[in-house]
């Protein structure tokens, strides 16, 4: 047990499990007694290479993913994303978009530099309150791109939308492995490890192999998605320490029980405050019910004074973080894969008592 | 002091100094009694803005940057630099480049893709065992790009290359900090951190503000320098323990003494070596004398087969890292800031007791 560990709320960089920390922390001076540091290896030496290997199997394993897939790690977070996957897959066709907030917007903009976009499907007329349901796709679909979990409106897809024939590409930042997955039926999913995964400065990328084909010529090498795929994420030096967190961060999922459990502890977590917000008016979810997301749980009270109120006492009473991303204001809780079901019954204790007291 | 340590000479990642390491490891469960740990903040919430905030001023403080200078932090390497410098400077304008070597090349790749490049010198006559001094600027010239250091063959600028009005950019990843520089002789200089200022997975770029009027529009997003200027690094989640750790070596290089320090030590180191292998004929340094590397030391034994004998009992007496890079072999020395004095001399004094029993 770490001492002194408040509850982290924040929506990213996140909390991270405690036994990662440990063993993060054990092996920052001398690696697995090597008689170096995590972070001062060589990143074409043994260890690394080791490091590496082992945490894209254990990725394969907690997915089932098929050798039809590639997986690579990244840099830039999910915005550098935002324009790879328009200058590799557009290939002279459009760009299908569903427009459910903030990031899906800027994923929008950036494809709109590359070539063609068509907003498949959006939420924007209801406030991004929800997941919108019908899907219009353009003729010359080059893929159909979602976010699955939506920070800042609290909102997630509780399945994959249906993209027909036309692969489906998934920024799943936000929500990646927090439950089981069906790799196959997506064309490409990315995700910036700094909320499930680990801590920030690498984003992985599973992409179906046949998709490398669509891949202009002249790219910026970095850029180019066969560059981490030929070179096995490592034409260049990657982000050692990230990856090798990601890779602890894995291997707990799995000596956890895997995406199964993960799926059970989140949305336990996630209907404890669901049901704590839904209890009277005191507290309002901004949310449409249907399109709740069990990673981020956003609320609001009668007034921004009375926000600013929690968001103090909550502070002072040792919960971190919940404070509503800027664009939006408000409440967030953020309870992704390593939080604790302890801080949730905490946070909802505390919030009967505010209400109590202010109600 | 860290138990069981072994000297470590590798190119990077590298050697950090040890009073980083504590500090780091002592923030990795709960930065500054704040409750999270240090890779679990928000990179918006007032500890990492004070981190990111303070990296900058130390650097600032180190190198005397003025304020017609913008510090940003990026990701990609020095790799993805190659292309950001191409895709934002050139300008419709001719790249001019210095050839020294497998990275210049690879800059000068990137370069193509994006507009017209002048080789203005090159070392590749002499299979780069040199530094060029005469350098042929081209007409219309947008900048001269040159590797201030070159990690696989040992060699090193003494002084920057004469660009006249043209601005200088230097791919500085492997020499940074490593003596004192008059910034303002540069338009841009970039270097991945792990070689002298931290851990992989962060890239430092000093920009004269200027030169962002150059940028074209529609850019990838993460490819403008803007994105990082105007955001102040923050438009989206950086990589926040690599920012971390390079403040903190940043400060551990101001508290020993500054550049002039460093300068001091790693001449000294530099100095030790070459003095062994210019000793007799049993080794041989590859640089030419006037163009060596006070970073890494490249040198030779009469067979492929000795050096596979030194790097094999060298292994076994504690020295780690020493392999030539993969693409010219040999043996290879890097000797950045972090690296202590003690590793040379008992270095050296493997090389006379390995002479003894093999020469």
């Amino acid at each position: 047990m770490i001492e002194n560990r408040i509850f982290n709320f924040s929506a990213g960089p996140a909390v991270l499990p405690e036994d990662v920390l440990l063993q993060v922390r054990d092996n920052l001076l001398n690696y697995k007694n090597c008689g170096l540091g995590m972070m001062e290896m060589s990143h074409r030496g043994k260890e690394f290479t080791e490091i590496i290997q082992d945490t894209e199997a254990t990725l394969r394993k907690l997915l089932s993913i098929s050798d039809d897939y590639a997986v690579i790690f990244t840099t830039g977070g999910a915005t550098n994303q935002f324009s790879m996957v328009a200058m590799n897959l557009l290939g002279g066709a459009t760009g299908n978009y569903i427009n459910t907030g903030v990031w899906s917007k800027k994923a929008i903009a950036e494809a709109k530099k590359f070539g063609e976009v068509h907003v498949a499907a959006s939420s924007e007329g209801d406030s991004f309150s929800s997941i919108p349901t019908n899907i219009d796709l353009s003729n010359n679909a080059a893929y159909l791109h979602f976010t699955s979990n939506n920070t800042i409106f609290g909102t997630q897809f509780s399945a994959e939308p249906q993209a027909g024939s036309t692969p489906l590409i998934c920024d799943a930042s936000s929500d990646f492995l927090h439950k089981p997955l069906d790799v196959s039926k997506y064309g490409l999913i990315y995700a910036g490890a700094q909320k499930n995964l680990g801590p920030s400065g690498v984003t992985l990328v599973v992409i179906r192999k046949d998709l490398l084909e669509r891949i202009p010529e002249n790219l910026p090498i970095m850029m180019d998605y066969r560059t981490y795929v030929d070179g096995e994420s490592l034409y260049n030096t990657p982000p050692t320490l990230p990856i090798y967190v990601v890779g602890e961060v894995l291997k707990w999922i799995d000596a956890q029980g895997g995406l199964v459990e993960m799926e059970k502890r989140n949305r336990n977590k996630a209907a404890v405050l669901y049901q704590a917000i839904d209890a009277g008016d005191f507290y309002r979810g901004t949310a449409q019910k249907g399109s709740r997301s069990v990673m981020n749980v956003t609320f609001r009270l009668a007034s921004e004074n009375l926000e600013s109120l929690f968001l103090e006492k909550a502070k002072a009473a040792g919960f971190s973080g919940l404070k509503g991303h800027r664009s939006v204001g408000g409440i967030r809780a953020s309870v992704y894969n390593a939080f604790p079901s302890q801080g949730v019954d905490a946070l909802v204790e505390f919030m009967k008592e505010f209400e109590s007291s202010n109600g």
